[in-house]
């Protein structure tokens, strides 16, 4: 070992960017950190460029860095998603001590993380995934950090992860989450939440851009007067910055020369592909994962910008009222888009029994991480006035909120859809609203056809049990007893293998 | 055996309504069929019900099933999905020869489908799946038939299959789709496509009688109307029979009374899971997965309807007019839901080499399927006249069909939105129709915002490579080589575990 300080409290292995970065971090604090690398050179160079920075134990071999650690020993795995946490679990096992902890703090998909969690514990080792959100920056100077895994695991390591999280009004961005694979979920969700607010702000963009014939430095001193209100982020933030910056070399808006395909990582479809397993309408997220799919057929875009025809050319609506519109529809589009989120991950909790903390989570989001907003304050205080809450929407605070911008919003959808300016997450959060404030809805007719074409049943509302009608025999109606002929959609589990027409009991119809 | 003839052509194991309307069907067009059920008391009951429909063969175990067919054996299974479908598979196995071919006719997913593909090939037998659409009276009468597997083994069961589907110009629905799992896959598809038909005309029911003011039987003479004209499909046709048809109990409207819940299968779910992994945007199928979710959660909407306020009550627009725009926005919505489906389809066939024709999987879809229409025959045609088509949008038919229709279809999203009726997929598929015609989108900002707060880089319009601008040091730009720090949207593997934080190359940044 080089510079050994005796046993060290925490043990960093991948010193990549995050890794080194929260390495740095925590023995800044003091907290003697042991740091190992698979590659040697990367480790020596890691202690040469930051060794003096605190208590580091530079390790060369995994047994040196398993020895260098104060028992029962805590390990933070920074390495590259997927099968190479395995192989440094694979790696660690047989060194490890009974009780010895393994902290997973890269984005791992939690179904992986619930995987290992048990093949750790089949070896006596606690096994954590956390979620740590916030850039090489927020690793180094203060991430939003979701831990989750065995609550004793989380009281070994709950001093030093509090102590190298951001801190909001005095309180650490970092809480137990929940066990196994509850914080990365955790983690997951934030992602996908921060898909649906890029996505908004890049329509209200498009808005500012093509309806109020706004260039970008004027739309970014918008943005910069918007972070001062009701929508004061991080991401509004840096959208003013953003569409502030002159471009070296054009001279232009660096934007204008920015080619329109957003790329992404698997987050924001892990998080709209659980929601449909969950049956639970996450509209705002998936729009938002669809349409950066969309922005990516950028040539298939190109040729039909020559050949599909748009709306004939309105009259542009009041600058200044438009603008206010925008803001108001945006804000009522994000309260939306975070009422659907907080009820997956409610809906999640409870098929889990992870009895998640929904106002602590929008706690430790505050600060540290991508989506940190003043917004999250106002569901803190949701959850802490309101106890469990179905739906963000039902919460006084955003009930009120999204009836004084709803006029606005509705106008701006409007103006939308007559200009030919596509606002998919815009208008699908208004329709989910609206479906959502629907006490009946069309659906009778779906149960309707749905009896006609594979005689599923359906509900009556003034009888009890399930109801078919012989539509192509004598078109009489029969009771189907308490059972429908398919399952209610509140969940649809995946693969729904056994709920397909052959599945039917035997006297069961077809479905489709 | 009960009433041996001899060696059978094909067998059907699995007498549930599915399994013997299938086997009725083959028989009664002369070709001998042995037929067999676990239970086996059910197979003597249908032996006692059909026996004199045709050549039938009744067995009581496997082996005098296995023993009653010709060589190569044809074996169709037809069980409830998933274990089931395994557990048969492996009861024959020992029983059959090289180059017996087992044809799984249930609703599998199609991963299931590759899987046992693989399975049976390692023990030298045959394996299909075969999607079957039609309903109960479709499996006796004439259904759409989907069939994927090795082409040697189709070889094998073309002739019975072509004879037992529907019909439609001289043209059996049943064509080779492809191998392993691309029948189910296809299958599939179908039912999501399905349930966007269904989303649209319950959105085009809801805006005729809220916004219009009709009662269901007025609304039941409509939907008959539009039958006849472009829309005239099953779907719509049965529509106006159910909107017309009066309740025994209460002497109204049936529809009225039934429950407005949308209960679902697995299937839709599955479509747009599908969508997600390939990057494919499927707006319509999966806003229509998450109606059905929405519906489902009726107490809440209930509590809802009473909280959230909606807009001031609007003055109806002319009720003609309005009828007819109507007509136009489904017609166009539904344009663009199937463009969606078969670019998935035209994905998923890139994606797995199975060389889909797909112009012949709308030919099959006209008939014997819940989604058949003329409608298809304009789909076949596109495909016969312009070949390969990347969206069929592009196509001159489709181009000028929405084009008519756009001004009409905006106007309902318009008086939809201005009188707070939910229309979650008028409204996502007019965005997209919009999205996709645009040359630029705001897409731009989207990768700007992504390289501030995670240095993902972005490309610009006019160089080549990919750029980063060190927002929070000088605010140069630098270059950063032929790669993304993420790769492109386009295809987002599931689980996409390796696309995550710490994925990065060392020298890489975080990733949100």
């Amino acid at each position: 070992m080089t510079e050994s300080t005796g046993k060290s409290r925490i043990g960093v292995t991948g010193l990549a960017v995050m890794g080194a970065n929260l390495a740095r971090n925590i023995a800044r604090r003091g907290t003697p950190t042991a740091v190992h690398n698979r590659t040697t050179a990367k480790m020596t160079e890691f202690i040469k460029e930051y060794g003096d920075e605190g208590p580091f134990t530079g390790c060369e071999s995994v047994e040196d860095f398993v020895n260098a650690l104060e028992t029962p020993r805590r390990i933070i795995v920074m390495v590259k998603a997927g099968r190479p946490v395995d192989a440094v679990i694979e790696e660690l096992t047989p060194l490890l001590d009974e009780g010895d902890i393994i902290i997973d703090a890269g984005n791992s998909h939690f179904p992986d993380t619930v995987r290992r969690t048990e093949e750790c514990a089949a070896n006596g080792i606690r096994f954590m995934g956390i979620g740590v959100s916030g850039g090489e920056e927020g690793a180094l100077l203060g991430p939003s950090i979701m831990p989750g895994g065995d609550p004793s695991a989380y009281a070994e390591v709950e001093e030093v992860l509090t102590s190298i999280a951001a801190v909001v009004d005095g309180t650490p961005c970092c809480v137990h989450v929940g066990p196994g694979g509850a914080g990365h979920y955790v983690k997951m969700v934030h992602n996908g939440i921060e898909y649906a607010d890029i996505q908004l702000i890049a329509e209200a963009y498009d808005l500012l851009t093509h309806v109020a014939g706004l260039d970008a430095p004027a739309i970014a001193k918008i943005f910069e007067e918007w972070n001062s209100g009701d929508l004061d982020s991080f991401l509004i933030e840096i959208t003013a910055k953003v569409l502030a910056k002159t471009d070296e070399k054009t001279g232009g808006p660096l934007v204008d020369v920015i080619v329109d395909q957003a790329e992404q990582k698997g987050t924001g479809t892990w998080t709209a592909v659980d929601a449909l397993g969950l049956g639970i309408p996450l509209t705002g997220i998936t729009e938002a994962v669809f349409a950066r799919g969309l922005s990516a057929l950028r040539d298939e875009r190109k040729k039909a910008s020559t050949t599909l025809s748009g709306p004939a050319p309105g009259q542009g609506a009041d600058r200044d009222d438009l603008v206010e519109d925008i803001r108001l529809a945006l804000y009522a589009s994000k309260v939306v888009a975070y009422a659907q989120g907080f009820a997956q991950m409610r809906a999640a909790s409870e098929a889990n029994d992870w009895d998640l903390d929904l106002g602590a989570m929008a706690t430790i989001w505050r600060g540290g991480c991508i989506i940190r907003a003043r917004f999250l304050n106002r569901i803190r205080d949701a959850y802490a006035e309101h106890g469990d809450v179905e739906n963000l929407l039902m919460v006084p605070y955003f009930t009120d909120a999204v009836a004084n911008a709803q006029d606005a919003w509705r106008r701006v959808v409007v103006v939308a859809t007559e200009q030919g300016v596509a606002i998919p997450a815009f208008s699908s959060s208004l329709s989910y609203y609206d479906g959502y404030r629907r006490e009946r809805g069309p659906a009778n007719l779906i149960q309707g056809l749905r009896d006609f074409f594979g005689a599923h049943t359906y509900k009556r509302t003034d009888a009890e049990g399930y109801w078919h009608t012989r539509w192509s025999q004598d078109g009489t109606e029969v009771a189907s007893g308490g059972q429908p002929r398919s399952e209610a959609s509140g969940s649809t589990s995946l693969p729904a293998g056994t709920d397909t027409p052959a599945s039917e009991p035997d006297t069961g119809p077809k479905a489709e």
